[in-house]
């Protein structure tokens, strides 16, 4: 920034940074790591825009009518040392016991070389979704391996087309169910009572607002099929560990035209036919027990993959989720992008079929790692090692008396005791042996394996149930391995497909070639070690080491989810503290931190607000209003709360109108249920009105949903509950600093008012403070072992701390504004002539030129950024959001990332004015052509009207920026010719 | 490798591994993970060079007679997440106190942000030293961070020549002795006697094989200077903290021609004068408490600056360890390099003045980035937090009626007891509270205090000492921070003097520019995260993260090397272990772990010989035979342990000549100290007359010396214990899996048989078995936390997989050397045609056509590789080693490590033959040209002869290679116009 230049060169010799009085006691106070612009730097900006400090600026821009008037009550901040040992005693109150319990979760081994590289490498976590898919080739390659047919899911369930994760098991059930209503256009679904009963519960609650008729029953007794069938939902192996033959049932169902949806044990499916070899449509299942720590239930991949059922590949073309697609260039080289995009709810809004946004392509990449690191054969090892265990330990439990209940079974006893009272005994050498079994309600013992058990814990288990064990561990170790061969192996469960022969999941077995395969694609991505990623609505700011750590403490990371809660001491203070501190933050009385994404956060609110009204006898209040500018989501979530989505206009200043909001409260005043708005508004401003739009709802009985997507211009600021909301979801991963992840995690935790707590998710196995309501996620606390990231960012920001950190988001965005304002037009601004913590760019005019919004975003990435939002919420243009974290030192040589942006896009509109004046050629110019590969500018036949150097390295700085790593996708291509799966190693040659 | 092709690609689709059968029992088995080539794999190359199996081929090479015919004694290999159980359990029972002993070691803040993306990040620390600056600029500029005048050390000290690390504080004070010594050529140096005691330790036993009279005295009582004194050592703070004024010292050393070497505390001289404020000649210290752990005692950055005291810069131009230097590059930009390489040992050779090769290169960067993100306020603020709780501390115990026996102090603390029987008290109550103090042997306790001391430790420290504690902490912590202005503040201590003005330690202080800045340097490094880093006898193989994760345990990491050693019992098992398996590895009695490099173990090595002699009346045993393809820090050490060295011819074949050594040993025979060989040879052959050449030399009285370096073609395969060695050290950074982290911390303990073992390096603090020799390390156990990483490679590798690991290295060498032996000379081999794990290729033909080894080398950074080492131990040659981890995949596109290199080689051999036939212009080719730089192949103004895709990308795979950032250093220009700090914010516009 020339403005400050030279003067200034000389004042940036004095170190920049607080004063020392104030936070004289804290030398390392963690909001200066975590805000970007230094103190001085801060008033230089505010002097730019013409505002005297930071309360100055807020004070102007936040409407008074909701001014949050007093500081925040929560604890002092930490430094991140003394966090750190704040939250080690806390998590060190949780006990890890050694879990038998399985139901869906078990110990794992997470590869050393994973857990490092991926894990904890930023690198491989602080990317976005990759939506700009020529700076995501690296984790869109491990996303493809993670549903490539040729590996795990699609290949291991033997169906063809698949998706790039899904939040947890019961959600992707639940998701096959209303997948299968759809395109049967049928409305009643079987499901086994044998399911895991969490997957139970969450399929009825997600069933019940679709009109999906739920019928639980023994699915292998049988029931009688009838034309209303839509679907039979089956585990694989069941939750007591048998494993049925479903040929006949699945026979059945065809000859009905229902569709089989299997629920199924990745690791099982090594050595048991698989779904696809059974004849099943729907596969769906967790992918945690590769790879994945327990976590206490959370962060882990759910999955689904589906057969090709009709023509038309009607199951492929609406399943739900993320589809990593194979495309082409614009070289004419082989790309990956997500594909069939025009599916996604944000798009189709209302007319969506589900609600998925955030998936768990971080988990997901872990998990595809991990087969990659272990190879069809090792995997099979794996799971004959568990299996082969299991018969052991069967063998002396039935030689102590005990009867084993089902003979056919993979890793999962139940376990008859000889005599009743011998229970009370177990539990105690249980406790003894810190062990933890599932406990049935008739007394039965439930035990899993899984790949962490060595002999010693097969001695502990058998006396643990004996009550003696004479063996040695020698003697053990020698016997479980001669065992008579298990099984499975002989029998007509026993696997004969082949699968993962793709030469990634047989290549890359030594670590040394691991950690390359991994650091190739890291690479290849643009992520927050780079350069800031601008992108309005998803608040991509620091994600810091010290909030990070604590997630692989093994206090945090192995504790199963259906443990007793005295084990989970630590966990329970964590999540007290969080709703307390978010109450505070929000103003709303109570918290649910079970949704594990901000989509499944909406959707659990506007359930609470649907139940609350059938509660109140108002059944028919089904009405959602939701203005134009909303987020793809709400309208989406409404629709599956059964909600009836009615439109609100914006006037032109890009705020709701009022006028039209009261004439549709007005009319549909009977049967208004919420509305659900944004604040500030997605356009980027703080509108004034936003109390009146809550009363004038409230007035007419309905409820207000308010998106917490920008939160961040809030904290400290305004709090939601105060100014009329009755209910938010909050984005961790967004406002509270939890890692975007390329792709999710997400956790989406939902605050109301006291009148709806009672309708706030319960959960089956676990109860979650006396909640009856049914569930939204797999596990009763969702991802619980990333709320420690946002536990441990507001212990170190602190009330003053979190209050700043919006006033300089909100500053940051003014000052690129303003800077930007006389070459792009800023769409929306409040009566001040500020924006709130983002603003819209309007790329509307140079389309005239031929140049779309779509040229810019591209060409940024040859400056070494990634877009900003574009065209949402508005059609050609885009949507910048710096956030606090985002660094500027305009001054200095090496430019700081908000200047360096603001240059880019400032040459990029001379760029187009020469396209307007005929410098540029019209289409042969590097707004066109961009982005520009390495591949490229380095051709022996460079043929462009323009140099090479322009293309590539339009400024200084670019030297040392990401490149892409492939030209412009061709998106039309790819989904014309849909291929989701590694293309076969013949394509390469 | 066309020649395996299309077969082998089918085969491929089925999983590449080990039988089953044989480890059914570890599915997992770590040997697997750590050897590149599968077995199948390994029966391509075996069959390609004509061997059966691994067991004919080292059958063959390894001479008959030194054949280990037994297998190791080890414990069975356990997989990576039974041994990191297993570990875990033996750290556990180190007990981690709260540490107050000072010493030179204190407690420090690692910042999260530094711990985890430059400590626990691979591309930070598995780079190799930086000889190849045009693909090591990230840790060249980090480097020069650390030694700039801008920063810590040269500038806080004031002076002007500073070095890139040297190995701790007590062997920089010894080569700073020396360098006085040296530059005055006076032999009498003055060490006052509050130096630490370790300092005063090292210092005497590496000054009298020199010559150099050690008196130590009160210095600033008063001694007599004479024309014999060289220098005065003083270290300040002193030992027991008290800040003594120098100035008056200072002024009679200089009218003496005596020099001033000053031992400091880096962080108090943020508050007090400095060295070179006070006009001292050397400063040296340890950069510790920089935010590098305890970690028992290292590894930590030493470093030493020098004043330019003539106008030759004697000192500067004669100071040990590597120098960072700036110079340009090619295309007229600023690059940095390795400075004054000449004066390197391996260079000079029996001239050298120092044996030192490998520095603390990963703890310099730590240390230096620790300075760029807190910068020259937050480091002050700290120095005046800790002083200003000493101060409050030293009032209360006054206050209670103790003494505190030194006025002027910045940290430290000599407390006199009120009565005397109050120690015993004072120790049960430090016991309760898990502290440690210093207990002097008067009855005074010293106490030092650290970042870490929060108000609560103060609380206690105070209970501590008078048994009681009134204050509550809030009551404390405002009291603290009251405390009367402290004593530096108004004292003529007060440092005035301006410190790291530099705009890179004033920029990176929020954490997510810190992380760019940091990610910005590593991408500019080629690491093994990128490829093979095929070293000549530098063996850069595989670093595991699970033998990388312990190191960062508080078990492991937060240990005072003085604590008591009842503390430190998991250590104490750790180094019996390590002992134990390094005796049975090598055949030795003893070992000790404390040289903490290479050259420090050979070192020690000789001073045991040379002191096993002067014990049998055999002083003037004085003559060290040394080959003349030794390791040029042989005859540098062995000139330190003030030996002769005489050199023994090498026959054609590049092995010893037997009659020339035995000439020697005979002409010598009553002085012949030892002989000092490496195995196999640096010329990379198993020389079949090993054990001859040992039997001669100890029928001459001689004792065997063997140079370790090579042991990772031994392990398993042969003993020098039983082949005749007398001592040996080990490169555990080599042989032994510890990253070689960019250019140090190196771990060389010394094995030794029976009769050598009492003169074994002790300890003056810390007793190590009773051994009563001098030290040559800081810290009692050298670099303790690394030995762990050496701990969990045996662990997980066992007898079989080492020995595994020894043959598949001699495989790959051999595979590789027949591969290239049509297009390139193999200078060296043995009688049967092969070679040992390395081996050399003869560049010399190709001067005649104008092209130089180092053409092939930069070349080869065109192909993506690092070079082998060049011209050693053999002029106009490169030596190859590709370890056991190298990766052999050869029929598949993407094709493996070791064919790709081989194909590179091959391509620049064609190149050359191109400017042979004068295709290629003679001086504009791609060879002189090389390296070609992203921004060179970019330019719109290309005019080389050749095209911009031979420069860039002569391979397919190139396409994704790690680029050199700047063309080839000049490095004539760099040491004629030596810079060797940050150059000034100007010289970068």
């Amino acid at each position: 920034m020339v403005l400050f230049g030279r003067g200034l060169l000389a004042a940036g010799r004095i170190a920049l940074r607080r004063p020392t009085i104030a936070r004289h006691l804290q030398y390392d106070a963690f909001v200066d790591r975590h805000i970007g612009p230094r103190r001085l730097e801060q008033q230089q900006m505010l002097d730019f825009i013409g505002y005297k400090d930071l309360d100055d600026l807020t004070g102007t821009n936040v409407p008074n009518m909701i001014k949050l008037e007093r500081a925040m009550e929560l604890p002092a901040p930490l430094d991140e040392y003394k966090m750190l040992k704040e939250l080690e005693a806390i998590a060190s109150q949780n006990k890890i016991y050694r879990s038998y319990i399985g139901m869906g979760y078990y110990d794992t081994i997470v590869p050393a070389v994973i857990s490092r590289n991926i894990l904890q490498n930023i690198g491989w976590i602080s990317q976005y979704t990759p939506y700009q898919a020529e700076i995501s080739q690296g984790r869109l390659e491990s996303l493809l391996n993670f549903q490539t047919m040729r590996f795990q899911i699609a290949e291991m369930t033997g169906l063809p087309t698949t998706n790039a994760s899904l939040l947890d098991e019961a959600t992707a059930s639940a998701e096959a169910v209303a997948l299968a209503a759809r395109t049967t256009k049928r409305n009643k679904v079987i499901v086994d009572s044998f399911c895991h009963p969490q997957n139970l519960d969450v399929i009825k609650t997600r069933s019940d607002p679709l009109g999906i008729d739920i019928e639980v029953c023994d699915a292998v007794e049988g029931f009688e099929f009838d034309e209303k069938v839509a679907a039979v939902v089956v585990q694989y192996p069941n939750t007591e560990g048998r494993i049925h033959q479903f040929d006949e049932l699945i026979e059945k169902a065809h000859k009905n035209k229902s569709l089989v949806i299997m629920v199924c044990d990745l690791l099982s499916l090594t050595i048991l036919r698989s779904p696809g070899d059974l004849g099943a449509d729907i596969a769906v299942g967790s992918a945690q027990r590769f790879g994945v720590p327990l976590g206490y239930g959370g962060p882990h991949a759910g999955f689904m993959a589906v057969a090709k059922n009709d023509s038309k590949n009607a199951l492929g073309r609406n399943m739900p989720g993320r589809i990593i697609g194979v495309t082409k260039d614009a070289n004419g080289n082989r790309a990956l992008r997500l594909a069939l995009q025009t599916r996604e709810q944000h798009i189709r809004r209302d007319k969506a079929t589900s609600n998925i946004c955030t998936a768990q392509a971080l988990l997901a990449n872990m998990s595809a790692m991990y087969a990659v690191y272990h190879g069809p054969q090792r995997l099979t090892e794996i799971a004959r090692g568990i299996h082969k265990s299991t018969a052991y330990l069967a063998t002396h439990l039935r030689n102590a008396g005990h009867e084993i209940v089902h003979k056919e079974y993979f890793d999962t006893l139940k376990v008859r005791l000889k005599n009743g009272e011998a229970l009370e005994e177990l539990k105690k050498r249980a406790e003894e042996m810190k062990m933890n079994f599932r406990f049935y309600d008739n007394g039965d013992v439930g035990v899993s394996l899984d790949e962490t058990v060595k002999s010693e814990d097969l001695m502990d288990i058998i006396y643990t149930f004996n009550g003696t064990t004479e063996k040695d561990v020698t003697k053990l170790r020698e016997e479980r391995w001669e065992v008579a061969c298990p099984l499975i192996g002989n029998s007509p469960h026993s696997r004969s497909s082949l699968f993962l022969q793709h030469p990634v999941f047989n290549t890359y077995h030594s670590e040394q070639q691991l950690v390359r395969y991994m650091k190739r694609l890291e690479n290849k991505d643009v992520s927050l070690v780079h350069s800031m990623i601008p992108l309005g609505s998803c608040t991509m700011k620091l994600n810091a080491s010290a909030e990070l750590i604590p997630i692989t403490w093994p206090t945090l990371s192995s504790i199963h989810p259906f443990a007793p809660i005295e084990q989970a001491k630590g966990y329970s203070q964590i999540f007290g503290d969080l709703e307390h501190w978010l109450c505070e933050i929000t103003g709303y009385d109570n918290f649910s931190l079970q949704p594990n994404s901000g989509a499944n956060g909406e959707y659990a609110g506007l359930l609470a607000i649907r139940n609350y009204l059938i509660h109140k006898g108002q059944e028919q209040r089904n009405i959602c209003l939701i203005p134009t500018s909303a987020h793809g989501t709400n309208p989406a979530s409404a629709q599956m709360a059964n909600m009836k989505v009615v439109v609100v206009d914006s006037d032109h200043h890009g705020n709701i109108n009022y006028k039209d909001l009261a004439a549709k409260a007005e009319k549909y005043s009977n049967q208004l249920a919420a509305i659900m708005v944004t604040y500030p508004s997605t356009h980027g401003v703080f509108e004034s009105s936003i109390r009146d739009v809550c009363d004038k709802v409230h007035e007419h009985g309905g409820q207000v949903y308010l998106d917490g997507a920008n939160m961040n211009a809030q904290v400290g600021l305004c709090r939601p509950g105060d100014y009329g909301s009755d209910v938010s979801h909050l984005n961790l991963h967004k406002t509270f600093c939890i890692p975007h992840g390329g792709g999710g995690p997400g956790v989406g935790p939902i605050g109301v008012k006291k009148h709806l707590a009672p309708f706030l998710p319960g959960h089956s196995v676990i109860p979650v403070q006396g909640r009856k309501a049914g569930s939204v996620a797999s596990a009763p606390y969702g991802s619980a072992s990333i709320l420690a990231i946002t536990w441990a960012y507001i212990r170190m920001m602190g009330a003053t701390g979190l209050r700043e950190a919006s006033q300089v988001a909100i500053l940051n965005a003014n000052y690129m504004a303003k800077r930007l304002e006389n070459e792009y037009r800023i769409v929306y601004k409040d009566e001040q002539g500020l924006v709130a913590h983002e603003f819209i760019m309007d790329c509307k005019p140079f389309k005239k030129h031929g140049i779309e919004v779509v040229d810019i975003a591209k060409r940024l990435m040859d400056y070494g950024f990634h877009s900003p939002t574009m065209s949402w919420p508005v059609h050609d243009c885009l949507m910048i959001e710096p956030t606090e974290s985002a660094f500027y030192l305009g001054f200095t040589e090496d430019k700081g990332e908000m200047d360096r942006l603001v240059d880019a896009l400032l040459a990029i509109r001379e760029e187009i004015r020469q396209v307007e004046n005929g410098t540029l050629d019209k289409h042969l110019n590097p707004l066109k052509m961009a982005p520009h590969t390495l591949e490229k500018v380095t051709s022996d036949t460079w043929n462009m009207p323009y140099s090479r150097e322009l293309a590539a390295f339009p400024k200084p700085w670019c030297s040392h920026k990401a490149w892409p790593t492939v030209g412009r996708v061709d998106d039309q291509y790819g989904d014309r010719n849909l291929v989701c799966t590694c293309p076969p190693i013949e394509s390469y040659q």
